[in-house]
C-alpha cells in the first residue's frame, strides 16, 4: 500500500524515525487489533487509558493554540481542542459505556505509566520549546493513528468500528489539515529550506522520540492481557 | 448602583485593589465614553489596539484549558476561547470595518506598550504560576468590562452600541459564568477557606497589579486622542 | 532502620505513594546494586542514561528558580541548578571516564524511554503547574536517592562508591535541605494546614506518579543487562 | 563614538529598532543621569524599582537554563543567573542601603507598571517561544546597559558610579559574552543565514517591542521626579 500522504514534514520525519515508526505503526497490539485477536482485556485496558490520553491531548492542543501567533493556526487548534472535548469526548464515553465502562470508571482510571510517558514528553517539549516543537511531539499520534487506520480500514471483527473510524474520510481529512497545518506553521517561520537548518535535526528527534514513547502505549495495552 | 455579583473571588479581590479599581472601572475614558464626549480618535485608536488585544487574550484562554486539570474547566474555557475566536473577533473586524478600518490595517497594528504590558503579564503570570494565578490575572479584564457595561449600560450617544454589548444580558452572563469558574477553581484546589491562606495575597495581588495594567490600557486611547 | 527524615511533605507524600514508593526504592536493581551482583552493563547502561538525566533534572531546577517568588527559594534552587551544572556534572563524566565512557560516549547517548518518562512528567507538571506541583514531582528523585543511599550506606563490593555517596553526610544534608526548601514553600503559600486542603492530593499525586517512573528507571537499568 | 561591538544579531536587531533604541539608549534620565543633574529622587526611585526588577530578570536567567539544550548555553546562563542573584543583589542592596534604602524597604517596594511591562513581556515572550526567542527579549536590557555604559563611563559627578559600572570592563565583557552567546544559539538552531529566515522578523520585533518597554523603564524613572 502507497504511503499516505500528511505532507512534506511528515514524510521526513517518519523516514527519519525509520524503525522506531515502523515498531509504532506495526507494533503486535495493532496487528491483533487489525486481526480481530486482541484479547478482549487489552482492548478495554486500552480505551480506560485513552480516556485519560484525551484529555492530555486536549490540553496540548490547546497549547499549540496560547503558543500560535498567527491567527490561521489559533483557529486550527481551537477547532482540534475543541472538538477533541465536545464532540471526541462525548464518543469516547459512550463508546466505553456499551463496553461496560462508566464514565465514572473512566475519571477515576489510574494513569499508566506509559500513558504518563507519552503526554508529558508532548507537554514537557511544548513548554520548553516553541509552536514548531510542540507540533512534532504531536505529530506521531495524529498521523500515526492515521496510518495505522489507512492500513486496516478494511479491517473486520470485533474491532472493526475502531479501524473504520481512524481509516475513514474523516479522521484521514484531519490528518491532512494536520499535516498542512505542520508544514505551514514550519515555513511561516523558518523557510522552505526548512529541512537543512540544524534545528530540522531537533525537531525529527522530538518526533522519533514521541514515536517510541507512542509504542509504548500499545505495549501497555498487551502487557495487560 | 449595587455592585455587580460576579462571585465571591471578585467581591474579595475588588475590595483588595481598593482606588486602583475605582482609577480603572472610572478612567476618564470609560467615562467619556459613557457620555459620548470621547474624541473619535481615541476610541478608533483604542479599538485597532483591541484586536490586538483579541487574540493575545484568546491565547490566554486557551493557557487556562492547556493548565486545567479538570474537565468542566477545560469545557468552560474551550468555550471562552474558541468563542472569541470564532465569534468575537469576527465581530470585532466587522465593527471596525464600518469605521473605516480594514482587516488588514488590523492585522498591521503596532502593538501599543500599554497594550502588551496587560496581555504578557497575564501570560507571564500564567506560564509562571498555576491555574488560579492565571485566572486572577485574567479577572480584571473580563469582570471589570462588566462591571463597567452594567453602569453605562443606559448610556445613548455615539458609543452607544459599545455599553449596551457590555452592559447586556449575554455579557453580564458571560462575567457571572467566569466569576463562578473562578470561585470553584479556587475552592476546589484551596478549599472553602481559600481566602485565609497566605496564597490569597499573592492572587489579589494579581488581581491588583493587573488592574493598573488595564488602566494604562484605557490612557493608552486618551493619550492617542 | 528507622525512616529518614527529609521534613512532613516527604513523610505524608512516602506514606500516600505507599506500595509504588516501596517498589521504587526497593527495586531489584537497587538491591543488587547495594548487594554488588548488578551485571556490570546494567551499571555502565545506567550512569550513561543517568548523564542525559542530570542534564535534565538541571534544567527542572533552573525552573524551581525561574517559578520562585521568594528570594530564599531562588537561591537555594540556584544553588542546586548551579551545582548539578558545574559539580555533579564534572564528576560524574570522571566517573564514566574511570568506566571507559567517553564524554564523547555520554553526549552521544540516545536517550531511552524511561528516562525521557520521569523528567518530561517532572518538566510537564512544573511547566503546567506552579512551583509547589514541580517540587513535588522532584521529590522522588532527590528524596528517594537519599532513602537508598542512607538504608546502603554500608555497602561494600564494585558499587560501594555509589551507596556511599548518596549515604554519605553531604547528600543527606542536602536532602534535608530541599526537604525543607520544599515545607517551607508549601507553607509559605498554602499556610501550616496544607495537608488538608484538596490540593494536597494533587500533589501526592504527582510525587505517586514521579515515584512509578523513577521505578521505570532503574528496571531500564535491568532490561539491559 | 563607534557602536559597540555586542555580536551581530545585536547589530541587526539594534538596526531594526532604529528610532526606538535611539529613544531608550538616549532617553532623558539617561542624559540627566550622565550628566549627573537627574533629580536624587528619580534616582531613588529607580534604584527601588531596579531590586524588584532584578529579581524578574533573574529569573528570566533561569528560564534561558531551563529552556537550553546545549549545555555551554545552560552553563552560561546558569553562572548569569546564579551571579545576578548572589552577587549582583547583594551589591545592589549595599548600594540603596549607602543611599538609605533598607533592604526591609526594597522587598515592600510597590512593584510600578513600567516594571512589570518590560520583565513580564521577557518573561511571557520566553515562556510562549522558545530559547531564541526569550534571548531576543533580554538583548535590550543587558546590551543596552552596556552601549549606554559605554558611551557615558567618563561621566563624573552624582552618578559617576553607576555610569563607572555598566562602562567598566567587567560589564562590557559580559556584554560581549551574552551577545556571543546569543549569535552562537541562533547558528546552532537556524544556521549561519538565519538573519534570512522569516522567523528573523518576529525576533526582531521581539527586541524591539521590548526596547519600547525599556525605554518606559526610564521614564518612570523621570516621572517621579
Amino acid at each position: 500500500m502507497s504511503l499516505p500522504d500528511y505532507g512534506r514534514a511528515f514524510a521526513l520525519w517518519r523516514t527519519a524515525a525509520g524503525a522506531d515508526w515502523d515498531r509504532y505503526v506495526g507494533h503486535d497490539f495493532v496487528c491483533q487489533l487489525a486481526a480481530g485477536t486482541l484479547p478482549r482485556a487489552s482492548f478495554l485496558h486500552y480505551l480506560q487509558q485513552d480516556y485519560v490520553f484525551l484529555l492530555h491531548f486536549a490540553r496540548a492542543w490547546a497549547l499549540v493554540f496560547a503558543k500560535s501567533d498567527r491567527l490561521s493556526e489559533m483557529r486550527a487548534a481551537s477547532l482540534i481542542a475543541h472538538g477533541l472535548l465536545h464532540d471526541e469526548m462525548p464518543l469516547h464515553v459512550s463508546l466505553c459505556a456499551r463496553e461496560g465502562i462508566s464514565e465514572e470508571m473512566l475519571q477515576a482510571t489510574p494513569e499508566s505509566p506509559a500513558n504518563m510517558a507519552y503526554t508529558r514528553y508532548v507537554h514537557a517539549t511544548g513548554y520548553a520549546g516553541d509552536l514548531l516543537d510542540l507540533l512534532a511531539a504531536l505529530a506521531p499520534c495524529v498521523l500515526g493513528y492515521g496510518e495505522i487506520g489507512r492500513r486496516h480500514a478494511a479491517s473486520v471483527g470485533p474491532y472493526g468500528d475502531w479501524t473504520a473510524t481512524y481509516g475513514g474520510a474523516d479522521y484521514q481529512r484531519l490528518c491532512v489539515e494536520v499535516g498542512a497545518l505542520t508544514d505551514a506553521a514550519l515555513e511561516a517561520r523558518l523557510g522552505p529550506d526548512w529541512p537543512r537548518l540544524p534545528r530540522a535535526v531537533a525537531l525529527a528527534r522530538h518526533f522519533s522520540q514521541a514515536t517510541q514513547l507512542e509504542a509504548g502505549f500499545w505495549q501497555m495495552g498487551l502487557d495487560r492481557a
